[in-house]
């Protein structure tokens, strides 16, 4: 679309302010449904999607996630306001040294990787004095569906979006982008990055480590075909997130890697003290063990239900 | 109920096999299930509930699941047909003692424990002549809830049921057990009991381990309120069967040691490897067993659907 024509449609909105051109790297789940989103709300004017799959953006294009499909980085940004990065966290610090040249004087970056210091280290690098408009953010949802044909428009609504600002990062630049998530419903929560990297080691890259070995565990014995046909209602939710995007997880793995080992530390050794009971014979520790961890989940999920009913 | 009600009621059931009296120790999710199941199909005439908690017997009782309480065993299974026992697998020992001087000749005797080689072995020590109308058996089905009001008729329907008979079972107890439970809606399925107890170590036993140490984990970090508050869907599937009785879970755990350990051994090994590769940054290697533990369940969930929608 021709920029004067956006420029048009955003002064015909009726008053309200609107987005004028959104570019996204990487329309997939998160990507699009942010899309979806805004465009629910009427506040963007048109989208840019960029991807490795012609496929998947053809796709996009159809369901009317995006407008335009650009294939040259350079160009996806030339107009555009704000550009969100929801590619794996492997491909971040090549498309910010795609984009860094092309950006608008003004336009705003953020990102929506599942780790942010490793996301905040490409940035510094790679963005230049672009680096001051960039927004680290994580938006707290998905499923474990990935791609185009996987995104909604209510993915995001009453979850949490963590924002890890720098000292740098500009006012402007913060709150375009909480605005943006705030109108996908989104609830804004601003920490540290090192904090985020940490509490998110515990409470879901070690989850979706755990999960994938399980299923690994099993497909590796001998009689696997057996043992599958035996498994019910615990493995299937527990291996639930183990039909997560391999690649996405790989990178996350890799990029919070030292806050990881240590959630996997405290795990395992969290693991080896039930083991050394098991085989002690110690009924009265793991029933202990096993009705604090029934008694702390019971008060989360009281907690939660009345928070937000998630 | 006097014993000339019950074959009454019996004799008047249309010409169709009804049991006369059913004994259940243990009125929970599994032994209430069941009775609720019998009752629906109208293939019971009295049901007798015995256990160690009167405020769960009357709430049985009022809710139509059992017909009658009684507080002694022996008077319990005086007139029954058929006795569960469905108690936590701790108590399976005492229970058999306590009823095995006063079953009726041709009585049968049952059991719903998730582990099969300690029942066995309780059951050849305490049953004495009664063994060889002892019938092993595990119904594989259940919810992270436990009590009288859990309990629901259809809770076995479309699922598993494993025997494990020894040389000694009385076929003639076999059938009258398998045929009860194939009222209920069970498939039935033949296994060895050491088979049974691995491959349940395996898919249920576990995975329950896993899911309780990640709970403890978290709440004993010093700042557990902070990392609960970002824990979201992964978690919740990966920690819904941590909601589960802790002291059926110790009694599991200790009643299937062995194949438990060894389970927990192969999964400690997978972690390890795991951990080697998220430290050695070793992306293909995560990347190949990610995506292979993702292809096993898809698969395994393909076929399970295939079968029963599950």
């Amino acid at each position: 679309m021709k920029r004067a024509e956006v420029k048009k449609r955003v002064a015909a909105n009726g008053g309200r302010r609107m987005l004028g051109t959104l570019a996204i790297f990487g329309v997939g789940l998160i990507g699009g449904s942010f899309a979806l989103a805004l465009k629910k709300r009427k506040a963007v004017a048109h989208i840019v999607g960029v991807g490795r799959s012609r496929a998947n953006l053809l796709a996009a294009r159809r369901l009317g996630i995006i407008d335009e499909i650009a294939t040259d980085p350079a160009l996806a940004v030339k107009n555009a306001e704000l550009v969100l990065l929801a590619v794996p966290l492997g491909q971040t610090a090549t498309v910010m040294e795609q984009i860094a040249p092309h950006l608008a004087p003004r336009a705003v970056v953020t990102d929506a990787g599942s780790t942010k210091r490793d996301v905040i280290a490409n940035a510094r690098k790679y963005l230049g004095s672009a680096f001051a408009r960039f927004v680290p953010a994580h938006p707290i949802a998905g499923t474990e569906k990935s791609g185009a044909r996987a995104a909604f428009a209510d993915l995001f609504y009453g979850r949490d979006l963590i924002v890890t600002p720098e000292p740098e990062t500009e006012a402007r630049a913060l709150r375009r982008v909480t605005a943006a998530w705030k109108l996908a419903g989104m609830r804004v929560i601003t920490m540290h990055a090192a904090d985020h990297d940490r509490v998110f080691a515990l409470v879901s890259h070690l989850p979706h480590v755990l999960s994938f070995a399980l299923v690994d565990q099993l497909a590796g014995c001998a009689d696997s075909a057996k043992l599958f046909s035996h498994a019910g209602g615990g493995f299937r939710d527990l291996t639930r997130i183990a039909g997560s995007s391999p690649e996405m997880w790989r990178d996350v793995c890799l990029a919070n890697r030292d806050a990881l080992l240590e959630a996997l530390r405290g795990y395992e050794e969290e693991l080896s003290l039930l083991r050394g009971m098991i085989a002690a014979g110690d009924g009265q520790g793991l029933e202990a063990r096993f009705a604090a961890a029934r008694a702390a989940r019971a008060k989360w999920r009281l907690k939660r239900r009345s928070v937000i009913g998630k």
